[in-house]
């Protein structure tokens, strides 16, 4: 695969002369068109081997756009004692908004390379990372985001050469660190693992594209035409086709389903539950202030249709913890700068750090319930957040994170009576709405959707804790407990 | 002072439970109207003495209101290697936005009294951070919040049995730290100390709230009160009055100002120009290279009326720099989340690291140029903000930036002249609109504002560059020749 980059390719000085301002004329367009549409976000990978003009490359690129509307953010290999939160939390962080171009120096490719060409991973765990930057990709690009990765290349004798050279100037020495000589020495094994890396994750979506780093002049030509190439394309509307998910989930011909098999006579005596509720609190308290928990988080999320129950259930929650150290995330429309990133962005900032916690009051299960049911999506957008939302998952566990999710289930007269009794009391009219009314209407599509939502996404790792949730002592403590259970299991 | 809050406040079971319930409902129907209206943030600081029942009371005003809508940060003293950007931009980082409650846990009080109570400050220098404080205050308040400061108080003998007390019941053992008692030593000074601090800080418009710790019922009534009263008289449009900033800048009565006693005529030929930039260019990369700016930021200002050549100038600016460490912040209309924060919020958010760079292209002087001309705030909000932008700038400094601004001037024709030409040229008939027309009709209004803004925050630390912006190379190279005189003074 990266013959094709040790060819020697060349150009001269004339020739680029001759290109360079149609070319930077052209970007400088591009950019300008993107940045009126703000129809979607330009995501650039820079990566490489060491001395093959990355960073001379990106200082061009800014150079030759207009800097103002382009964010580089420079990532090396993670420190340990950086894993506060999941490795991907400070590549979402750094996703440039639809209209600008992000570059991304070493991105989600350097830490499962370096890790393999090291040998402190094993091939399955790097065949692991690739699939998951797969999805991950495959998510950015159906989020509409232009993903560019660029790869510049040098061959053995070629990267010695410059190196040396750098090396001997006095202007660009100290651009050589010992590290670079160090891994100039295990050129072989990162060559290997990295075209292994290439070809795994060159996909119709997000190609990888391979620029011969030796020529100056041709790097830069060649790194600007694939850009603005990929640019326009994307301006004139031509998107990558992605597959399409698995096809919509079926229905249970019998009729029943997880929902309507609960057991809603389930109750609490106010005595019990007195008794129930201060001893579980008790115990999720001392959990959190256990001395393995400083290294986990928890992230909780509460899903549940219109008067479930979900405020006052999490008020039985937090009692129970140190208000320092937990954030309740109402979630809500997300705002203008959330709509100008992938949906996931907004959860990906409420991330907590280790020894903390965060309690989502409605989460990414949007997506596929209010969005899927209401039409704010397209149907292959739904469908493919099974997946990514799984994955998100999974992500935050590796991270340290324990996933525990509820789903407060009412029955449809349950909830007419809650909703009656709403609008008598006063203080609790502003808690309904118009709207609640209309979602009443839709029960069965929504009955449809958490079903779906269930079964593809109650995972080993963060499976659904279905609660019948007709009598509120009866749901609290079973939410406590199940709190209480899993981090049991989990530290 | 403190004396008030040894006198050994209590209240007795049976009231607290009398009182409890109804103080209970209206704290949350006063969060609730607050979160109806998003008017205005809610800021309580919660200081005082270790062992006083500030994190349970904490806790119990979350249990008591909506933990969805309260946002709580705990802060310590900040470690040294924390020190990445200026002290108080943790602090801005964790203001609520409007229509919520943040509790600040250990706040921008913390530092100044520890370092005082240990030493570590000269009184004159404690003194300072006491003004800084007011001052920030005094801003938050100006800028809508409210701001509520509780201080939880105990005596010395009080403290003693309390911490005694804590440590001998295996529940709540851990929560005494070997720094509890260490800081127990410096009861006395920490007591002389924060009585001054609270002296100096109690103002009209965020009054300190003095609570004794001892008993937990009276406690806790006691902050639930002063935040439903705070909450109640603000909701009922009783906002603090603040004293009126300075009046209203002079004109010059000769009619000569900075501006139009600019020599225009000065100019640079193309040769000239070439060899400077770039001997330029290569002494700012060397200095942002130099091992002494590893410690230090740089924050870079341009401020100009429109086609003055802002963008053009800061790309000379960024061609010396490594993409990897800078940013440019191009400043347009604040998105949503912007407008719900104070607004120097959305500058504080893009405050550099150490060893970075940020390019503002417009700035935090929007306020007092085009937002006073246009009047899109009142004149006391602009008047008030000449003040907040030296505080500002001058914290950015204390926190180690070097802070340079530049006015790029230009005259009526040449900027007709300018505007002619852009319309002319396809590529850049984007940057000229009808507004930047109507801001024409406008120039002597700006021109005052101008001349006002740089007589009052032309600051020895953060000086205006004025330069003459009507010979594009001229500009350039002038701004070069002080962003490398600046910095090499300020290394």
């Amino acid at each position: 695969m990266f013959e094709s980059a040790e060819v020697g390719h060349k150009l001269s000085k004339e020739e680029y002369n001759k290109r360079e301002p149609l070319l930077r004329q052209q970007l400088l367009k591009a950019q300008y068109d993107l940045l009126e549409k703000k129809s979607f976000p330009v995501i650039v990978l820079v990566s490489g081997v060491d001395g093959a003009g990355k960073g001379e490359t990106v200082n061009l690129l800014n150079e030759w756009m207009d800097p103002r509307h382009i964010q580089t953010h420079a990532f090396g290999v993670m420190a340990e004692e950086e894993h506060d939160r999941p490795p991907m939390w400070r590549f979402w962080q750094a996703l440039p908004p639809k209209g600008k171009i992000g570059i991304l120096f070493g991105s989600w490719y350097t830490d499962p390379i370096i890790t393999r060409v090291l040998r402190h991973t094993k091939m399955a765990e790097f065949e692991k990372h690739l699939d998951e930057i797969r999805h991950f990709e495959r998510m950015l690009t159906a989020e509409g985001a232009l993903v560019i990765k660029l790869w510049f290349h040098l061959s053995k004798k070629v990267q010695k050469k410059r190196l040396k050279k750098l090396e001997a100037d006095p202007v660009t020495r100290w651009r050589v660190t010992p590290e670079d000589w160090r891994r100039f020495k295990h050129y072989d094994e990162f060559a290997e693992v990295s075209e292994h890396a290439l070809r795994e994750t060159s996909t119709g979506e997000a190609p990888w594209h391979l620029i011969e780093g030796a020529d100056p002049q041709y790097r830069y030509i060649a790194a600007g035409e694939v850009l603005l190439d990929a640019m326009k394309k994307r301006l004139e509307g031509k998107a990558p086709v992605l597959a399409p998910s698995a096809p919509p989930p079926h229905i249970a011909i019998d009729g029943r389903d997880i929902l309507n098999t609960l057991d809603y006579s389930q109750k609490l005596t106010p005595r019990v539950y007195d008794k129930k509720i201060d001893r579980l609190q008790g115990d999720l308290n001392l959990l959190t202030r256990d001395r393995r928990f400083r290294n986990r988080s928890l992230v909780i999320v509460f899903e549940g249709m219109d008067a479930a129950g979900k405020g006052s259930t999490i008020r039985r929650v937090t009692r129970a913890l140190d208000a320092r150290y937990y954030h309740v995330i109402p979630v809500a429309a997300p705002t203008e700068e959330e709509r100008a990133q992938p949906y996931l962005w907004r959860f990906w900032r409420h991330v907590p750090r280790r020894d903390n916690a965060v309690i989502f009051d409605r989460s990414w299960y949007g997506r596929v319930l209010v969005e899927r049911v209401e039409g704010f999506c397209s149907e292959s957008d739904w469908m493919r957040a099974y997946h990514e939302i799984n994955d998100f998952e999974e992500q935050l566990t590796l991270g340290g994170a324990i996933v525990i999710k509820f789903w407060l289930a009412v029955t449809l007269d349950e909830q007419l009576r809650r909703f009656r009794e709403r609008e008598k009391i006063a203080h609790k009219k502003f808690k309904i709405t118009e709207e609640d009314w209309r979602n009443r209407k839709k029960w069965p599509k929504y009955e449809q959707a958490i079903c779906d939502m269930i079964e593809r996404t109650s995972t080993e790792i963060a499976p659904w804790n279905v609660i019948a949730g007709n009598d509120k002592p009866f749901a609290r403590v079973e939410v406590l407990k199940t709190l209480v259970k899993r981090i049991e299991e989990r530290l």
